[in-house]
């Protein structure tokens, strides 16, 4: 059966990628797995149908015959567990993987998501330059300290796995931004994985929905 | 081998039960294994050894023979996975349990933390009490919504699991404020995580610590 997931019916990105069903759809081309997209408006996002399927009203969900996923994270746990390509055999570097993908979410991404928003939100308030101050050292403390960890490896913990695919996602989110020039690592790994045959894959995917969207 | 945990020496909490180790002791005594803890002052914290096992600084960490995770989502997980008591047995109720400990700490606990950030760094800005609305806006949506998919149930999903554990320890950092009086359901599920034998075995083993030093 094949899963269905969902995504923006018009991304608010304009086609770059940075919607978190990338996530899901680069995970799904990492492991080879064939996928619906059901396509949702802004309005449908917060009804009923909907909500009952991801109480937040957000995408992507995941649903599979009777299984109803939700959380770009845990569809690609989920994924990364019931098919190769995503986390290593040994169980031991498995663990570890998964605190990669914990770290991303959890860790590296809400201070990037809380200055992306101050930049829509906050942008004509009186506090905007000193709020975006503070913001961007906060994002810099984390873009630093994970740059001191990767070093000059390829990947956060050996091969690529899960935990760099929704990190390199993460870090995405401030492609374009002088935040990445201290960096070199940090954005040679995006690149790599930006340059992965499923990442282009998907990338291409979800840039088809915008571009016809556009066209219609 | 007895797995080890490390936490703050003196926990900027005071002994509440709110820093992350909380939940890392709360699912060890949910799944009755025992632990040591080896506790960090907030320079050791920021030094070479810890930062080889947590990259970014933080506790807890979580090390089992050659074993060395951190992130105290993906510990919960590993231990959920390891031993009965915290996931389903079902498969897909296993993955629906980890859709909501991803959802507990990628979307309801950034914008609380993000207010209690702002009540430490911005309290004396001019921008504080607009800043604070929207901030409070922001978290009471998501607590509408999480009170709306609760309904009357008791847990999130079925029985209790990991993703109730790291549920209730985001609600928590909320205790007190005025944010919950609208959620009856939100404060009675509170309620029964905290009533949990495990939650105070664990939650007397953190306040054990602070007290320590207080005496000391």
């Amino acid at each position: 059966m094949t899963p269905i997931i969902t995504a923006f019916e018009s991304s608010p990105d304009r086609g770059r990628g940075l919607a978190r069903d990338m996530r899901v759809r680069w995970a799904l081309e990492e492991v080879d797995q064939p996928y619906d997209v059901r396509l949702l408006s802004f309005k449908e996002m917060k009804e009923p149908p909907h909500l009952a399927l991801q109480p937040f009203g957000q995408i992507p969900t995941y649903e599979e015959g009777d299984l109803a996923l939700f959380d770009s994270g845990a569809i690609v746990l989920r994924l990364a567990q019931r098919h190769a390509g995503l986390l290593p055999d040994d169980a031991d570097a498995r663990a570890r993987a998964v605190t990669w993908m914990f770290a991303a979410v959890s860790t590296m991404e809400p201070p990037i998501v809380e200055r992306e928003t101050a930049r829509l939100v906050e942008r004509r308030e009186a506090w905007y330059a000193p709020r975006m101050a503070l913001l961007e050292t906060r994002v810099g403390t984390r873009l630093g300290q994970l740059s001191a960890h990767l070093g000059d490896a390829d990947w956060l913990d050996g091969g690529f796995s899960a935990g760099d695919l929704l990190m390199v996602s993460v870090l995405l989110r401030l492609k374009g931004s002088d935040l990445l020039d201290e960096y070199p690592n940090l954005t040679a790994y995006m690149a790599r994985g930006e340059a992965r045959p499923a990442y282009q894959r998907a990338f291409a995917a979800q840039l088809a929905v915008f571009e016809a969207t556009q066209a219609g």
